[in-house]
């Protein structure tokens, strides 16, 4: 007998019907003689819903009041979807996550699991029955309700599966599984079998918004073996793993592509030691969430500085930057929002050479003039211009091999 | 500085616009020097909502997941409520009924609180929050989530209000207070100052919805002071007090119309010992909740038997009904749902004689038939013919001296 926990995301239960379905999966997993722990997010839009009634009274609401608020979002889905088990004959019964054990500190709106008290789950589990998890919630260790933001529920389901040690942690959600490239942009994209841990960070945090980062490291550090699937077919999904040998074989596993970005530059700053750090410091203190540097050559003792930030940040981080220009001399500052972020990933960069140069070969081939590029050990990304992006997403994508028919480690 | 329990029912807090409202008012209280414990009920149609969303599920839906289901109702109000107080510079804090303390048993959709752990509501109220606490629920010594019942948020309020020893509690509602009859049908009902508990509760019975009878149990049993007024102006309302002995002297405080109700008849039932007790012991064990029970005298070793059940609850008693007249002998089973309920209501009953004469009198002088009477100590009770109720309301109400510059008991 295996224990799984299984999570499902708001659009796989959105409506009354979809919950229906879900239970049917559910039960079949418990069928085939397993032990079900179910994570459920709130229902599609119900989270939007009760953000915008906190945002008509208060352009700042509480965060802890939000969490009081946001939690009761996934108290819904969790007693619809324990009533739509019991109509099937199935025993079944929902808990909140202060129920469930799951302790957080004390960051309302963003908390992190803490620690997780599993003996009610377990005794309802030996009781025989299905046990639904409110996810994306806790409680602080003063009994307060807590959130673990936006997403947060995949977290739940992996931290739940570590605790209870279970044997696998499946997250459905209205994708197949993890593609070597967004289908929508690239039609050759292919889904992947598997993907390591470190790529599939890599990837979440560019924009390929399949599974959050921090369940990911969940996984990763207390070795859960995860699977991405849908909740609308049967499809076998993605395997996140733990990196083996093999995977160096392939050595881009994926292109992702964010178009919501935005540049800004420092122009003719005084290079002198300092500078950088007064920019950023002050961007920080104003919470502008800054993602790639670049500092050009110095020319006559000045220098260009561009960052980039979020698009919806811009006009904000346009108008922190205009202050800080004064303070650090610089002669002006320009913003571009007509840019996008092309990245490569895969483990294989660590072992073999040459790929950036194989990247930059293949867009300056198609006229893509690169603006910014930033690498790590698995990845390499490429500020772009955003009315080229999409093009030179399919280039790199079957550039490297991804297309169908070329690559070894998707699906045939 | 006095310590006050406010209760704001769904219509008070029916939207955005409405919670702030309350929210100025919640501050008007705190600003004259108050404590304030704030209760609330979930937003208009909230209820109506999460239920039609399990009945879509099922037709059965387990109690205790209807709890975890619309438990959420509140919590969702009370955060809202705490927010717009904060946007008005006041401290407030939200709380759902768990962690206020609110313990009950475990009788789920209709749990009774048991007592009420007051430590965290007196630290937060000691540091100078308002304290808001959703109203509805509780939890169970196993730490399950319960709900009072429909209407259970007045008791909610009631009972907290004794639990922390509270000046008084003041149930806001749509409604200006209690009137004398149902204005919308008696033109010349005025709205009463002071009701006894007992005359409350026998409203309250008869289908006077303004407040849930148990929290009047409640007030009555613990001796808290409470009053019934308006979200929406600032008329003084109706306090319902300990009995007076002036109270005595207006012998009918007010009169109230239930046309809900059908009336069912065993004809020529056999009158032998038991079989009075075959009838009602059938129909509770279906659970038909039968109101008014009449046995005429009997002729030829016959009798009928007729008793009222609600109206919606006709179809359903009748085909009870039709399997006991075999059971017991009956000639036949009649049903009538042209029938309305007369009540009159007045402590004064008790020490003056001859109301009831009087009331029939009213009744006969109007050509109205009596079909069943039913009497207490302070209550009249006739069902009448349903298309002459609102007239027979009417000259009743008046023919008892409660119209405008009658009545000493109501406002001038």
């Amino acid at each position: 007998m295996s224990l799984i926990v299984q999570k499902y995301g708001g659009t796989s239960v959105g409506d009354v019907e979809r919950i229906k379905n879900v239970a049917q999966r559910v039960l079949a997993t418990r069928d085939e003689g397993n032990q079900v722990v179910v994570v459920v997010s709130a229902m599609a839009g119900a989270t939007d819903h009760l953000i915008g009634l906190a945002r008509q009274i208060s352009t700042v609401p509480d965060a802890r009041e939000m969490d009081m608020l946001l939690a009761s979002g996934e108290q819904v889905s969790v007693a619809l979807l324990a009533m739509a088990l019991h109509e099937l004959g199935c025993t079944a019964v929902s808990m909140t996550g202060p129920q469930a054990g799951i302790f957080t500190d004390a960051s309302h709106t963003r908390a992190r699991i803490s620690r997780i008290a599993t003996e009610r789950v377990m005794d309802r589990l030996g009781n025989g029955h299905v046990v639904i998890i409110a996810g994306f919630q806790g409680r602080s260790e003063t009994d307060e309700i807590t959130t673990l933001g936006r997403g947060g529920s995949d977290t739940s389901a992996v931290a739940i599966a570590a605790a209870l040690k279970a044997d696998c942690c499946e997250i459905y959600t209205d994708v197949d599984g993890v593609y070597t490239a967004d289908p929508r942009l690239v039609p050759e994209a292919r889904k992947l079998n598997a993907i390591s841990h470190d790529e599939m960070l890599e990837l979440a945090s560019l924009g390929a918004k399949v599974l959050q980062s921090r369940a990911v490291e969940f996984a990763k550090k207390y070795s859960v073996p995860l699977v991405v699937r849908s909740s609308f077919n049967t499809a076998p999904g993605t395997w996140i793993v733990k990196e083996t040998d093999q995977m160096e074989d392939v050595v881009v596993r994926g292109v992702s592509l964010d178009k919501n970005q935005a540049k800004i530059t420092f122009l003719h700053v005084p290079d002198r030691p300092g500078v950088a750090a007064t920019i950023f410091k002050h961007l920080a203190d104003q919470t502008i969430n800054v993602d790639m540097i670049v500092q050009n050559i110095s020319e006559q003792g000045k220098t260009d500085v561009s960052f980039t930030v979020p698009a919806d940040d811009l006009e904000r981080s346009l108008r922190v930057s205009r202050e800080i220009a004064g303070l650090v001399g610089a002669a002006d500052v320009s913003a571009n929002s007509d840019i996008a972020k092309l990245s490569a990933v895969g483990v294989g960069m660590r072992t073999h050479t040459g790929i950036a140069a194989k990247m930059f070969g293949i867009l300056s081939e198609a006229q893509v003039n690169i603006a910014m590029i930033s690498t790590s050990e698995i990845k390499i990304s490429c500020v772009i211009p955003k009315h080229q992006a999409d093009q030179a997403l399919r280039l790199v994508h079957n550039g490297f091999g991804l297309g169908a028919g070329e690559n070894p480690a998707a699906e045939n």
